[in-house]
């Protein structure tokens, strides 16, 4: 069957307006209950948490819910709209995290695209909290805003952007590697194309898991040491690279590369250009809603293993594959911290999870039950 | 049955780690109802959002959610005790909004206490809600934090401190007034005792509904204009009085007094005091958890009328009666921002919705199941 996606979502959105509610877990039915609920036991609540502020994680919803905070500044694929046009997204992820995961999750929607007034009004905001998952923040101030939250701020904080893309990623290739005969792959030539939020992170997570021979490339090409034009981020993931004094085209890059991973934008790569890669070789194309290259075109060309963020072709890498678990798993255990070797051990997790890794399918499907408690549990 | 509230609510609080959740109001089973709510078919939501901002409302949580926000500087009668030992009232409230009134509502504590600063931070996470709550902020500056945000802000904005308590007793006062013999009773005598976010709020209400022989008392006796120590609200209060050049202690101010009001503390008033009052006096003791005078002491004492803030005692003047309709009211009509005649309609509702007033009951039972649609019509 068809579905037009675009007029459906504008008939769900306008008879539920929106997709999240609030529902009420205790009796609330007689002044007995709200005694309780309420005033005047309530009052014993708030002094106890106020002598002891460890105890709002037994007594509150902090224990279990999730700020999902965007500035709307690199919504999707569509740019910078602002904060109201961010909420479906976030109103979408909060019923991701709730469906998949039990986890409770609450949107907000910055008026400010200033990286200090962020940060700021984060720590502010975040007391009722018991983790943060930043979204659709633009690059590269993304990258300082994760990284000092995480410092100052004793919860964790995860920009899903970066670390649900990466995380995946790094699940879906080692698969791929696998299926198409790599073994472990440390030697593979990886060509990355994007380096934004889900590039950088990507590559971070590649480099710390031990591929070395990474090539990345950005709107000028190849990023080599020899370019002046190099950002903090495009320097430091050069230095983790043993291919840091190649230059040229996106399309010079890919010549005799393993892997193709564009998290880029659409039709940047050709089957002319696949011809180029290695044998068998592996295609992430991620860019949304139009991948890099069209999955029959990739395979006309010659492409062993084909994935893109798409729901309507096999291999989606989804973010929605990691995110609800991770986050589950932080909450449930109280851990004060995200970190790139948690995000690694989750990846593994994810792709040994499929029990029979072939070409069509390098990760588990996400409505198996089983995979929230799986990736929750590396957490752990 | 005796109750012991606090282990009551220690107890409820252990078992259910708070008392709200997120619920999703839309299917999540497969790639189809995905793709509706989540990508592809969100980014045209965020789209028609981007070009029309106005279509929040429409498609987003927007429509129907409150943010309750405190500071934890003034929580119940307990004082300072910070943004985490806020979270639990903010909870109750939320529990009271969604399950009197049908509308969601989310607590956020804020980890500041600086005017200038809340009032960025609310601003700044405003896109998301359709209203303002704000809760449990010390006096003053929570007359500046709401006149603020009200003038800066494009949505309704109100502090149930102030308003939610000066809307129930002007409600209250109309019945007892009445019960009482005294008609209108426009030239009543009045003393209210404290002049924090209720006190001033309620004093605002009473002279903009034509009282005009109020004394209003602070913990140095009667506010009068020979006094150098006086706020801007104390001078405002008193400009609106007929009675401003009246001096000494609280017991001189009720000498011949109608009614006394406490928003204050525990046990200021004497039954000896009362002795002093008008024959069949009106008596609002509103001091939580323990009134300005008991019950018995004050009924002893000659009292006709007697209310509390407290449960367990008749005539209950309790915010719950009013702010989930107010909010109610505001959601569904799209009402740009509340005024003080709209907590008088309010509160005349209130007054009228009671059949037959007496002296035990000037009010109507806050289960009561047509209340909150009352309320919510005074506001269309």
């Amino acid at each position: 069957m068809n579905h037009d996606y675009n007029k459906e979502s504008i008939d769900l959105h306008k008879k539920h307006h929106g997709k999240i509610e609030l529902a009420v877990k205790v009796p609330m039915n007689d002044k007995d209950d709200l005694s309780r609920a309420y005033t005047p036991g309530i009052a014993e609540i708030s002094r106890e948490i106020g002598k002891d502020p460890s105890l709002a994680r037994e007594y509150t919803l902090k224990r279990n819910t999730v700020a999902i905070i965007s500035d709307g500044s690199a919504i999707l694929g569509l740019g910078n709209l602002g904060a109201l046009a961010a909420i479906p997204v976030m109103e979408g992820k909060a019923a991701i995290l709730k469906s998949f995961a039990g986890v409770d999750a609450f949107p907000i929607c910055l008026d400010t695209q200033d990286t200090e007034e962020i940060i700021k009004a984060v720590k502010q905001l975040a007391p009722v909290f018991g983790a943060i998952n930043l979204e659709d923040i633009a690059a590269p101030k993304c990258f300082e805003i994760e990284e000092r939250l995480r410092r100052e701020l004793s919860i964790p904080v995860m920009h899903d952007d970066q670390w649900g893309t990466a995380t995946v990623v790094l699940g879906g290739l080692i698969n791929a590697l696998m299926v198409t005969g790599r073994e472990t792959g440390w030697d593979a030539k990886i060509v990355i194309n994007g380096v934004g939020s889900a590039g950088v992170a990507t590559a971070r997570i590649l480099l710390s898991y031990g591929f070395k021979n990474i090539l990345f490339c950005d709107s000028k090409g190849i990023i080599h040491t020899g370019r002046q034009d190099l950002n903090d981020q495009k320097k430091e993931l050069l230095a983790g690279s043993l291919l840091g004094g190649h230059e040229g085209t996106l399309a010079d890059a890919v010549v005799d590369a393993d892997v193709f991973i564009g998290v880029s934008k659409a039709g940047v790569l050709t089957g002319e250009m696949i011809h180029t890669m290695k044998s068998n070789p592996i295609v992430f194309a991620l860019a949304n809603p139009i991948p890099e290259i069209m999955p029959e075109i990739a395979k006309e060309a010659g492409v062993a293993v084909m994935a893109t963020g798409r729901s309507d072709f096999p291999n989606q890498l989804n973010n929605s594959l990691i995110f609800p678990g991770l986050f589950k798993g932080v909450l449930d255990a109280n851990i004060k911290q995200f970190d790139i070797t948690m995000f690694t051990r989750a990846a593994l997790a994810l792709a040994q999870h499929v029990k029979n890794p072939s070409r069509e399918e390098i990760l588990p499907n996400m409505f198996d039950k089983e995979l929230v408690d799986v990736v929750a549990n590396t957490v752990r």
